[in-house]
Parts: C-alpha cells; sequence; structure tokens
C-alpha cells in the first residue's frame, strides 16, 4: 500500500510539490530489455507543457525529464526507472498570502484537516504540476504496451460547447491548441475561452480516451477489473468529476436490446458490431478499442472573490490572482492517455503473470 | 496485490461462484472489540437478497450468512472474519446449453479469452450473486464506522424515467421495491417494469449514494485517493458502466464562479455552502457529505434474440431464457452503499496509520 | 496490505481459529487449467495432520479439505480457490482457567496488548493449527510449480541431538514419525522424545528445506528477493526463531575464497560446483537447488509450572495440561515445504510477468 | 507489489545504480509535522560511508542526501519524502573486463538469467551502495519511532572471531572501526583483517540488533508478523544468509523450561525476567527489547582466481581487483539498524491503523 503509488506490476511512485525543487517519480517492474531514453518521454510532456498556448496556465517550465537509473546503453534493465524533472519557474514568493487561507475549490482546507498542515506554495503536492510525472511514466508505459497498442486523447466538451462528433477526425486533434478533434467547433472555443481568460474565470471539459489494439484478457474479476481500475486512474487526476467506460451514463437509459453488442465472426475472428461496452465485458477487455471519458472541473482558481475562511477562523473573500489554466480540461488529454497506458501495462504485465503458461492458445482465441 | 481483494487496511477478499456450493470473504483488519454477530450483517443481505418483489430475479435464495472466525463472545478479535453464504438454488443443470456459445454484453467471451476455460453454470464467477459478498463485507465496515456515519443510498432512474428531485424524501426509500425516495415515481416504474419484464427485456438505472458523518481528512494525494478509489470500487460492481463524484459531469458544463463551494464558519467550525465537491477535495474528505453516483447497464440477459458465436466459431442467436433481473440496478442500491462503507472504513483505518499521532489536534479541525 | 494474507500473484489468505467451527483460505491468483481437487491436497495434509505417532499433539482432527470455489470440471478456473477443513475436535470446554492468565511464551499476553481482547480457546488465532492452511495452499503451488520443481523436507535436529549429515537418504524421511533422512538417528530421537514427553517437557528442532529444479531468474532485487521472501515466509511459521539460506550463518566464518561456487560449463549449460549461496545470488535463483534451514523453539506448554501473571496484574505459577506436542518442529517439516513452495509460486507468476515477453531467449540462458 | 519497496504504511522505494549518475529513495507514509531536515539523516549515512577506515572500499562518496520533497518549513507534509544521493566515484571505466563475464559469487549471472541484460558497472543494482538509500530512509523512521524507541546495532562476529559477550559495552561500538562492542576484540580484528587485506581475501560476519522501548502490540498475526518482516527485511540486505530473533538457532536446542521467559509484575507492569523470544510473541511485540541477529557472507571480490565463465560459454578464471571491503559486515550495522527502524515505522503506523480507536486502553496495558 502506498498514498503516492499506482499500478501493481508496472508500478508508479510519484513525489513532489509545485514549488520545490523537483518534481519526479519511480517506475518499477518495467520490463527488461525495452529500448528507452529521454527522447521517448519527451515529446508526451511537450505535449502538456505549460504555456504552449494563451488558453493554458503561463508558468514557463521547460519540463526536461531526466532518467536516473534503470537504463544501461539505452536499454531497460528491469530495475527502477528514476525520472526527475526540475521546477524551474517556482515564484513561491507569492505563497505568503494564501498559506493562512483556504482557497474555495482547492485542496488546502482538505489538507490540513488530514495533516495539520500543508505546504501553501503553488498548492503543494495537490498541484497540477505533478501530473507531468504520470505524462513521463505514460510514456514508459506505452513502450511496454508496444506498437500494436494505440492510445489516444481527444477533447470533446468546453463548458456548455460539446462538439459535433459526427465530425470527428483524429487528425485535427494534435492541429489545435484544444486536442479538438472536430474542427469546426475550435473557432467557438477559441472564442469562448478567451471570454474566459479574460474575465479571470474558468471552465470545465470532458476527455474523451481511445486504445485500439489491446489484446483480450486484461484485467481480472472481481477487484482487478479494468474498467475499476481505470476508473480510479482516471477519477485520481486532479480536478476529475466523473468517469465512464463505453456508453457510460446513456447505458442507464437503455434497453437490454439496445444495449447488446452483437459478435459475428470475421476472418476467423470474434467482431463485436457495436461497442456499447467499451471494451471491457466483466471487468476484462474483449479486443474491441477501450473507451473512456472523463469530466473535469472548472478550475477554483478564478479573480472572482469567493466567501472563505482563514485558519484562524476569519470569514474572508478570496480571489486568485497568478497564472492559471482558464480550463485545465485541455492539458488533462496527454494526462489521461497517459493514465490509460500505465493502466494497460500493468493489466499486461498481471495477465501474463497469472497466465503466461499458456499464451499459445491465447493467441489463437 | 489481488485479483479479487480490495482495501487495505479494511481488507475484504472474496470467493465464490454462482452454482458453486457456496459463497463467502474474508475481512481482515476489522478492528477488534465491535460488537458482531450474524445479526448485524443480515439485514443488510435482506435487502439484496432476490426474489423479493416482481421486478427482481426470481431465484430463491435464503442468504443466511454464517461467521466462521475472528469473533470471540460476540466481540470481533482483530483476525480475519469469514463469512459464508451457501447456495440454496443453483438450478445448475440448466447451463449446458451456454457452455460452449457466449453470451453477448456477458463476460463469457472475455473470461474465455484470459483463462482458456469458464465456469458456465449462472455466470459462474461472474455472476451478481457475488455481491451478497460485497454487502455482507459493507455491514462490517458499518460497525467501523460507527453510528454517526451514516450510508444511505437510492435509486434515481430506470431506463428513461428518472425521479423528480424536487420531491426527494429519504424515508421513502425503504417503503418502495424500488429503493426510489420519490414516491411520485414509484407507481411509473411500476407499470414500465412491468412492460419490460413481460417483454423479456432489460433495463439500465442510475443510483445515488450519500454518506454523511464522515470526518474530514480521510484519503490521501496522489494515488490513495478517497474519490480515486471509490470511483474504482463502484466501477467495480457487475454491470456499472459510470461513477460521478458530486457535481460529476455537469461541473464540465460550469464556470469556476457557477461550480465554487462558498465556505463559511458557523458554530466556530468551517460550514461549506453547497457541495458541488460531492464532500472530496484533492482527494480527501472535507467533512460534507460524500456524495457519489452510479450508472449501471440493462442486464444482457433478454429473451430477444442477439447475434453471436460459438466457441468452434459458429455464428447463432442467443436468447437467455431462465430467472434474471429485469433491472439489476434495483439490487445495486445496496451494494453501492456496501461498497461505500468499505471504502471509508479503509480511509478511516489509512488515516489513523499515518495520522494517527495527531488525532487529539485534528478533532479540533 | 493484508494481516493474514502472503504472496503477490500467488497470494492466500487464511482464516480460523484452532477452537471455532473451521479454518481455511483463499487462493487468489493460480493460473487457470490446472487439474485440481481434494485429493491433490489431502495427502499434504494427512502428513501434517495430528495424532499420527505418539510424538505429536493427540488431538483427533480428520483434516479432511473442501474446494469451495474456482474449480470446474475437476480444473482452476483462475477464479479463487476457497479452501475449508472442519475443526472436528475442539474441546473447547478447556479453556476457561486460561482465559484470564498468560501462558508464557505463548501469544496470550501479545495479542492481548494490542488487541485489548483475544479468543483464549485452544490459543485461538495463534494455534499451530493454522498451518493446516497452509499445507493445503502450499499443495496448490506445487500444482502451479509442475512436476520439474521438486519441493522436499527434513527434520535434522531434535534438541541436542543432529542427525549425522553424511548418512542423508531422502528415502528414508517418510519412512519415520520424525521426517527423519537419516535412518541412524531414529532411535536415538524415539527415546530421547520419549522422555521428553513423559516428563511434560517439550524441545526445539531444526528443519532444512530443498527445492531442485527451479529455473533461474526467480526474485528481483532490492525488495522483492526471493530469499527475503522465503525468510519472511518461514520466520512467519508458528515457533520459527531463524532462518539460513545455503550456507546460513556459517558462512559468516569463512573467507570469500572458501565461500566461493566455482562455475563451469557442462554440456552446454552453466554449472556450479558447489552451493553454498543455496541457489540464490542477488536475490535471484541460480538455477541451483534452493536451499534453507529454519529453526523451531520448543513448545512453551510444558507441566512444569512456569512464572505467570493474570490479567488482573497476580504473579500465579502456569503448567499446561492437556494435548500438546513435544517437539512442534516435527509438523513443521510440511510446513516449511508448504512455504517454500508458495514462495516459489508466487515468485514464478511474478517473473512471468515483468519478464513473460523475452521467455524464449530466457529458455535458453 | 512492487520489486524495490517495502514496507505498507511507511513504505519506501528505493532506484539507483552503482555507478549511475544517482542513487535515491522515496519515503511514503511519513507521519506529517515531524521536524526533519537532511542534518538528521546525514549521521546516519556518514556511519555507513565508505573510506573512513583500511578495513572498508576506498571508494570516496561524500553521500550527501537531499531532501527534494515532503518537508516545508523544516517539517513533513505527510506527502512523499524524496532523497537523492549522488555518485561521485563511479570510475565506471572500469567495467568493461567484466561485462562479458559472471563474478562467482555476485549477482551477474542471476541479473542476467533474469533479465536478459544487466548494468555491469560496480555491479549496477545488486551493488552495496544501494544501502545508503536503506540508511537514509532508517534515518526518517527513527523520528517515526519518536524518542523512546532506541535503536543500536553492533559487530559480534568477524569470520572466526566473536566477541566476548560477557564484555558487551555499548559505549565501545562508536569508538572503534568495527562497530564491536567489546574493546578486547578490537585489536584482534584489526590483526585479522589487515592480513584478510592484504591477501586480496574477505571474510564474513555476525552483526547484533537490538531496539529499546518498543510499545507491545506491534505485529500482526499471521502473515503481518513482526518477526517475520524483521526477517525479510535482514535477509534482503545484500550478502545476508542468516537471521535469528532472540535466541534464534540455540533454540531448536533447549527445552520448553530452558527457553521459557516467565513473567512477573513490577510497578504495576508486566515484566518479562528472560528474553529467549527476543521481544517478539505470535508475531506480536511484547514491549520487551527486539532482538536480532544476521550473517553476511565474504564478500566475493576477491584476488584469488575462481572459475567461471563468460557469456558465451568459455570456461575462464575471474579474479576481482579494484575498491571492495575486505567485510563488507562491518558497514551491514547502520544498514540492518536502518531495516529494523523502518520495520518497527512501519508496524508502529499499521498497529495505530487497525488498533487507533482504542489506544488509550491499550497504554494501560
Amino acid at each position: 500500500m502506498s498514498h503516492n503509488s499506482f499500478g501493481h506490476l508496472f508500478r508508479v511512485t510519484s513525489w513532489g510539490e509545485s514549488h520545490g525543487p523537483a518534481i519526479g517519480g519511480v517506475v518499477d517492474g518495467c520490463p527488461p530489455g525495452l529500448r528507452l531514453s529521454e527522447a521517448d518521454i519527451q515529446p508526451f510532456l511537450d505535449r502538456r507543457r505549460p504555456g504552449q498556448s494563451r488558453f493554458t496556465t503561463q508558468r514557463r517550465e521547460p519540463d526536461q525529464v531526466r532518467i536516473l537509473s534503470g537504463v544501461f546503453e539505452g536499454r531497460t534493465t528491469g530495475t527502477p526507472i528514476s525520472l526527475l524533472i526540475e521546477n524551474a519557474d517556482q515564484r513561491s514568493k507569492d505563497y505568503g498570502d494564501i498559506a493562512d487561507r483556504y482557497r474555495p475549490g482547492h485542496a488546502d482546507w482538505a489538507y490540513e484537516a488530514k495533516y495539520g498542515l500543508r505546504d501553501p506554495r503553488g498548492g503543494g503536492r495537490s498541484s497540477a504540476r505533478e501530473t507531468a510525472v504520470r505524462v513521463a511514466a505514460g510514456a514508459v508505459a506505452r513502450l511496454v504496451l508496444g506498437e500494436t497498442v494505440r492510445i489516444r486523447g481527444a477533447l470533446v466538451r468546453i463548458g456548455r460547447h460539446a462538439i459535433d462528433e459526427a465530425r470527428w477526425n483524429w487528425d485535427e486533434v494534435d492541429r489545435n491548441p484544444f486536442f479538438c478533434p472536430d474542427p469546426g467547433t475550435v473557432p467557438v472555443w477559441e472564442d469562448y475561452l478567451d471570454g474566459v481568460r479574460k474575465a479571470g474565470s474558468s471552465v470545465g471539459a470532458v476527455i474523451a480516451l481511445e486504445a485500439t489494439g489491446v489484446p483480450p484478457g486484461l484485467g481480472a474479476p472481481l477487484y482487478g477489473k479494468l474498467d475499476a481500475d481505470l476508473a480510479g486512474a482516471l477519477m485520481g487526476i486532479n480536478a476529475v468529476k466523473a468517469v465512464e467506460i463505453g456508453a457510460g451514463f446513456e447505458a442507464a437509459t437503455l434497453t437490454g436490446e439496445d444495449n447488446a453488442d452483437p459478435m459475428r465472426m470475421r476472418d476467423g475472428a470474434v467482431r463485436f458490431e457495436s461497442n456499447h461496452a467499451g471494451g471491457i465485458l466483466g471487468g476484462i477487455s474483449t479486443g474491441q478499442p477501450v473507451l473512456a471519458r472523463f469530466a473535469v472541473k472548472p478550475t477554483s482558481s478564478i479573480l472572482t472573490p469567493v466567501p472563505s475562511v482563514t485558519r484562524d477562523g476569519a470569514e474572508i473573500e478570496v480571489a486568485t490572482r497568478g497564472r492559471h489554466d482558464p480550463c485545465v480540461g485541455i492539458r488533462a488529454v496527454p494526462v489521461g492517455e497517459a493514465m490509460l497506458a500505465c493502466v494497460l501495462a500493468d493489466h499486461l504485465l498481471r495477465h501474463r503473470g497469472q497466465n503466461g503458461g499458456r499464451r499459445d492458445r491465447q493467441a489463437g482465441a
């Protein structure tokens, strides 16, 4: 058990505060012999990096990752991989005014209720900055999964503006600052978010994830379910309030007939004709694409004053100045992808562990 | 790590198949000295038990629980509590016709992809019957939490018919066969489900959960978050496809101003003026009610034939006869409550573990 | 984490008290498709069963194991295997006189210091009776390891009487009531233990374990070491006070030259010319036989009164009447074998998990 | 599960290779509010540091620890504490000649059997250099335990030369380069080790550990036993081959009468009149001093050539030149102390977790 680790056989332990000297993580259990260098990780960190458009926080962080262990002559050795990312732009001089007050909607109050004290600099451990470690670990997880597994994410809603899913085009995702798969929605979001940003406000978002090429058989009944682990991993991302697999909440409105995913044979293999299940049945992957969505709340850092209290019990109004994402959901896209990658890599190794002896038979399944 | 356990300090290991001789579980880590007998568990099992109305499966199971260990002279001893529930009404003679075919939407195909074989009798391990063990463990968890923590659940949607939340009355929940908190909706659901049942169809549902009296400080950053664990626990219940905490997906549509939960002082203590957060900030309980919702898909067992395949690769149509719940979401209410209780009990013990030395100070928080 | 489980991928959860209705365990993570029935487990339980000679406790327990889950048509399904053994001969009427006093050398005082209360009937959870569950789990572990791995144990010392290791003959082990590999020592032990037994005394013992056919590569640096896990597993057996791997304490007295295990090639494979390492280097199996020894203290249940105290703080003398093993080390032989089997099975699955993708290459190592 | 972590509530994850840029670890679960700075850790690292006498390796490492997270204004915050120690004196140019050959008695062959490749520079992950991380974590564990728990270690045997235990004086331990509690033995060891060192040989050792002030009730039946965890932790230290608790192997030679630890009352509290149990009964601490011993083999790095093989299967002789400890057991003293501290801290938190609610009652036990 650990409060700051996730996964079992592919296991990530994360550490670091927003305004400490560095953040980092340890990836334990990575199979040996995989080619790995900083160059395999950096592109994913760059996608998450702040300050790349006017729609994300203006904190300037190069987010250069260093590998401190677990790699020899360009290959993983099976020993723990230590990843370190220095904090360059801390500005922790600013924190004084929030040390004694609780920002509503932030973890300030909850941390102090738990621990009796907290590191107030930039939110300390609760800062979204930590998600860089998740993204770095996710890059390693992708190598474990190999090239046949493809993991992608997209932003499908900002506030009240959802995309038109009929226009979905994965190729568009990296052509706009929103990871938006629908080019028609991009200008709508630009206008909308400019307004939000200028008002010092913030807004929520929904992210969709997809993994294709996932082998059937990952996951396990009943408390090692792939969907349960995925739900936990996604809900554990900062500011996430909801998670769906496949049809999600819509499944509650359907009949069994409408929700059924018929099975047919094609080219000697089983094929499903729809995917309400989101690629997971009984907690185990079916070989269909794994589909998940999650909702991110609007960040609580807004210019409008909100009633709050101080540590001493005085009632105050708190407005948050400084550098913040008007829509933290944007940068949650690469984070969500990373968590999906980590969960799948872990379950791949777990499956091999229990079922390794019969892989040949399964290959024909 | 275990595929069939959940929790860390309050840890439940479950075993058993639908049509085996029995199902059961082991609760490890229960604090010593709590008064516990079968009579503390049975009422919760009775709420989940099948066959109590025409709207649930007609399988007749007394679901009598036996405590085989961990209790001496009516008190828990701190050693593992073994719970056993015999399977009375197996009818496993029926299973022959489904051993070689995959029921669409069921775990049949996924289990076989994973393990190369499966127990087809009544769905084997993937049967909702296993949820009786969760309910039994949840009853123990409630004792760990004590009387100040109150856990309740209600059904708020069946298919396209949602309740009117303005009429919510917790007292109504146990007065109808649906755990429905809105008496005005009960006749609507009766008519609707009668139709579903007679048509041999099925329909999904949404369950709402609430825990009041939860002490602040439960949960932990960043991978031991209370909401992440809760999401995993609820998504791990059979047929669940979505989970929300607090405002959930709606939070994605809100601005920071609308989503804020202002804080004020009342009687010397902090009070939140709304609860979009669902009682959890930064993965840690705030002392507000913990609020969660989850969606249950329609059971895949329907009379309408659905295209499927056999183990040998033949294309067939599968219709499911026999005893099934037209809306498995109904009986998911006590199961959801139980999972919430188990997660909270685990986090209470974990919190004590790390933070026990400073409880006095915290009591004043 | 669990107080009553061991292993990670091959994971055993144990429950039950000496004088409760039953004891049992859940084996989770067993690979699917293995042939398993009660008949595979019972012979190992029979070797451990009490009352088979005058040198073990006279408690009469048939120790019949029942499999309640996880097996279908004679094969494991990959789901948890629930094992149940009823307690037949409890005689718990006797316990009254020890409920308020602490038997010196027993766990009575320690349990009460921890939990504030205890089940005094026959020692409750701390009774050696629980080791039956370990032996049953070990029988399943042997199936996981397969026929190429052979696990054997022998008693090599009772009190001051050690065997002559030069006369070691594994075939003798099951031909005497001591699991003694040296027939010349058997009559010595018979005479000695008859005296101990008649005096109402007890005596310690040393057990040696060997596993041959263990594939190289099991274990992992640095906190998943095979020898560390084995040491923990053996030290966790009731009354064990010491564990050695390979040369053990003798290694402390040797020089590097004397302790070296030279390596040579034979028939294209690496061969070690000695085995001071006990088959484990750097926490990882080398393919040599895994060798371990452990010491069992004399049971504290003796007729000679020993100074003790009551719960109320009165000073008393405690003598233990009733059925006890004069040398609990004898029955520890099958228990030690079982723990070795469980640890190896767990590490085999763990190794497959992390290293499954390169097994072919390794097969040639 | 993790291959490179230990502990449950007080959990340490270690990473790093001997000749990589750095080694380090993450301490998760440390209670909040403890005063902690590098100055609390450095003295323990200095005790373990190489090159402090002619009897340890001449590698020059300052072993300066940096705390990268988890501390704010001099106090722990409850979030993970990242510890980093740079490797200053790698000399990894030397490794070329051992990359293709297996040093007998080292982990070279075993790592390669497991992973198919290895980092040969200075032994990579299997180097004793990693023990610096254990020592750093142990320093944090001591703070968790508080000042009432005192943990000490001493060297009691080098090769065939054991101390005279009648002359034991804890004050002597830090007055000689051997952590020897018997001043009369120091000159004997000096002469002996000078000979070993000049011969390019090595020799084994035995270390004794003691923890006083340990509260009763730490540990748990049956697979969370304090002695089992301690045995695993000590056996997991590099080169350790044997572990004893209390009377250890000698207990096997004793009768129940001789091994008994009588209990009496003194000043209203229970007192044990001897300590064969080593402070642990039934896997749970009794409040007596916790006593353990462990044996360290002679390092395999010796000048005398030993038969070995190359990766290509050629038979060779391997002699190890370079900087090595003639008796690695010396520096194992602070490492053993650290592991004991970590195990006790973990069990203290675990005990609080399950039993926190009744601490008051227990305080009177």
